[in-house]
């Protein structure tokens, strides 16, 4: 893998931890913040992937406020109005995992482009790496919006190599979803997969080039390997 | 809705019960039968999401399959080659529900005719109404596998109204699915969701155009609507 020009990023739950907004769901609703959490990244991630079966595509800020209505429907919780766009405002301020500014300083460092391609909002994705001073460690912030389709459909993954003007194969993917380390390999890109939590990967028919616990990892295993801007 | 031609029915989890192989599962793992049948169902459905949207096809009894692998191994919980193939193959002798063959008898005596639309494969789907003894009541078996792509797809919609000759608006399109409702009603059938569990509708912006707990009210419903073939 030592011919890669650029890395690309997944957003949700790869650099940035979605259960940062279990804090203020518990705080609607006190000792049910991680349940209200986890439900609502769930139907986040399942209405993305049927509005794009059934082309009838939202963007992924409505996507949101929908799974989140769907959840206190769900859990038969009590969200007003005021509520519930306090607690979808608290999903543009998400924050990164903690070894995350660090590891892409390091990576910034070795000279290679780094991208974000998300299936949020341009909106979303900028609020989010705004809110984290990450801003300066991205040359490109790359939204599923463009393609008005969601990941893992190929319109998406494509974005990249067009945006960075480089062949898929010269751009390393980077995804703690197993799910989109699936399509990303699917659609040819050299992957990494980030499993922090110790999960198993997903049986899509596909195996992630490479493996870490964390960001702080791949920089490590990219240090070695020499990879710079110039290899 | 008295101009419908005909019914169409999903059938995981809406004629049948997925949950039918939790024993087995037991069986397997006592005390984990249940843990195992809701997360094999979840990643089941995700994996056909992911493989439609993909565009890497495989039919439902490989995603079946390929989502108990996953599951054994996120759980850890050994699961031989052979325990494998046993727990796919309770998968084709899944159970109605209580009120399922009953209803149906009086659905089908009212004179329409009655489908199965369903992203199982022919085997499955054959093999699962066999097994119930309720063969008989069908007339049409229709499988996704024909459009090599899962619901919600429109291309799996368009099957129904292709196998039984009349326009979608003159099929009544009945699932428990929520999101195979949303995808029927935005593909333009008019839909009954059976809602046994109680749950919230799931916020795909759709609304079904009738609600029951149970297949025997649907059939209440229509006989009070004096539905029949000659209306």
């Amino acid at each position: 893998m030592k011919n890669i020009r650029g890395i690309v990023f997944d957003l949700y739950g790869t650099l940035f931890d979605v259960h940062s907004v279990a804090a203020a769901c518990d705080a609607c609703h006190p000792g049910r913040g991680r349940e209200i959490s986890v439900m609502w990244r769930q139907k986040q991630l399942e209405y993305t992937w049927l509005r794009s079966l059934m082309a009838d595509y939202v963007d992924f800020e409505q996507a949101t406020r929908d799974a989140l209505v769907f959840t206190s429907r769900q859990l038969q919780l009590s969200l007003d109005e005021a509520a519930r766009s306090a607690l979808c405002n608290e999903y543009l301020k998400i924050k990164p995992y903690p070894e995350v500014p660090e590891a892409l300083a390091r990576l910034q460092a070795m000279g290679l482009p780094l991208a974000i391609l998300s299936n949020g909002s341009v909106n979303s994705i900028r609020s989010v790496v705004a809110a984290s001073g990450l801003v300066l460690r991205f040359k490109h912030l790359i939204s599923a919006d463009d393609a008005q389709i969601f990941k893992p459909h190929g319109s998406v993954y494509t974005l990249a190599e067009q945006q960075l003007s480089c062949d898929r194969s010269e751009l390393l993917f980077v995804s703690s979803n197993a799910w989109d380390a699936s399509g990303a390999r699917h659609f040819g890109y050299p992957v990494c997969w980030i499993n922090r939590a110790g999960n198993a990967f997903d049986e899509l028919g596909q195996s992630p080039d490479h493996v870490v616990q964390g960001l702080d990892e791949l920089a490590d295993w990219l240090a070695a390997q020499q990879i710079t801007s110039g290899s």
